[in-house]
């Protein structure tokens, strides 16, 4: 952590519409020309999971999708399409409740509404999955980007959530290679020599929010962003998101805990 | 909304250390100048909500504090000084359960871990009280600065939020004036032209979490992160935070409801 980084900036990288099967390299590098940017050390890359996933062939028609009995029951309960309920189910590592629209998912060791599928910005008819594993994902594009700009990169998969009885979403990285994605601030002292209390920094989560005000949902065509300055650790691995457990965490610790066991809760076979 | 807006830059705040009663426009002018930085129009500014409490006198020192039975009772359960558990009562709007060290709570109408009171950043034996109206302290120092730069601005008071099951602290806005906050992209279209099923944006949330990025919540003495460039809405208004209600909540929908039903709960007289 660098404390002399006073100034960070931010920019939108436009591409063609992602498909499938396209090399999502190949289009930043053109992309990024395209705009006169050069990558430099410490550039963090963050790219949206619905373009990642378009390329890595993760969009399922829709009407290929044979929903099973679950899928009706519970599609009808949530008010989702049991085909895409049949997704979620297949895709999400547990489903423990949800709202109208949204079953609420453990995916991929993420909290992610619908197991993180998503109609927009995919085709008509097609829903677009989570890259299969979004840390390998930005491992493979990282390593590649570096190779062709010859310098230390970081790359986060980002998504949108929701934070809790707030209106609108927000980031989250899903995957992240090249920067240490928590910054553990423990040990150090406040601005009067004192511990701190709040001890760790969601910097790869951070760096999603900072990117989707360029980002959009809309139809921008802006599914990457350069950030540049911004202090963060680089390391030459892909670690895991940490996560916390229900216990510890403040929503869930004591809230979700009682009514898992009161077995009101759908569970993932 | 401008579409155009493809790059935004943030720059770091650097302050003295903000005591009672200091002036914090006048302090950022000090610093704005010495960083050689000028307000242009449609700059947003994040301000650290403890800075902004501390200098609205909201810094209290707990030796002064009685705390009451329910406080003590509630203190020994969650592990929480009983007289600032006796602070946390009299600030919050509600109480409905916790973890160690953290009781769950909605102040000013916003999720907030021990209704938002900070030890960190508060001088030895203080802790300091979220501003009294974030809106309302956005608002004035929003027209001060306007007055002083002579351009519209954008100000957020914001604060540190974990995210369900994350490790880590991001970003949330108190209170805003001079923008939308939330955009609502109802109505707008996906890159397909399809119409978007995430309709809103928590563009306030998101600039914080970006202005987190260079905060930090150690003693870096950066109380404040100047935006450029973002694709705001500018409003000249102080808009409230635009929320959810439990019921609509992915997180809480079905999940706290029975849990409230079931009377475990403690709440605030």
């Amino acid at each position: 952590m660098s404390s002399e980084n006073t100034s960070i900036q931010m920019f939108g990288i436009k591409t063609p519409i992602i498909r499938e099967g396209d090399d999502i390299v190949q289009i930043l590098d053109k992309a990024l020309e395209e705009a006169g940017l050069v990558p430099i050390d410490g550039d963090v890359f963050v790219l949206a999971e619905s373009a990642v996933g378009t390329a890595e062939r993760r969009a399922v028609r829709l009407a290929s999708v044979n929903p099973g009995e679950k899928a009706k029951v519970l599609g009808e309960q949530y008010g989702i399409d049991p085909r895409e309920m049949e997704l979620v189910l297949q895709e999400c590592d547990e489903i423990f409740g949800g709202v109208p629209g949204a079953a609420l998912t453990i995916t991929k060791g993420v909290l992610a509404p619908n197991a993180g599928i998503d109609a927009s910005n995919a085709p008509e008819g097609y829903v677009i999955l989570l890259p299969e594993d979004p840390r390998k994902s930005s491992e493979i594009i990282r390593s590649r980007l570096e190779q062709r700009y010859s310098c230390r990169l970081g790359v986060i998969i980002g998504d949108s959530r929701t934070q809790p009885l707030r209106l609108g979403c927000s980031g989250i990285a899903l995957g992240v290679s090249g920067f240490v994605p928590v910054e553990d601030a423990r040990g150090t002292d406040d601005i009067y020599g004192k511990p701190l209390r709040i001890t760790y920094k969601a910097v790869a989560d951070n760096l999603v929010s900072a990117a989707e005000l360029l980002m959009g949902e809309a139809g921008e065509r802006v599914p990457c962003v350069l950030i540049r300055g911004a202090p963060v650790s680089m390391i030459n691995e892909s670690p895991d998101m940490p996560t916390i457990p229900m216990e510890g965490c403040m929503y869930f610790g004591n809230i979700i805990k009682g009514r898992l066991e009161d077995k009101n809760c759908e569970k993932n076979v």
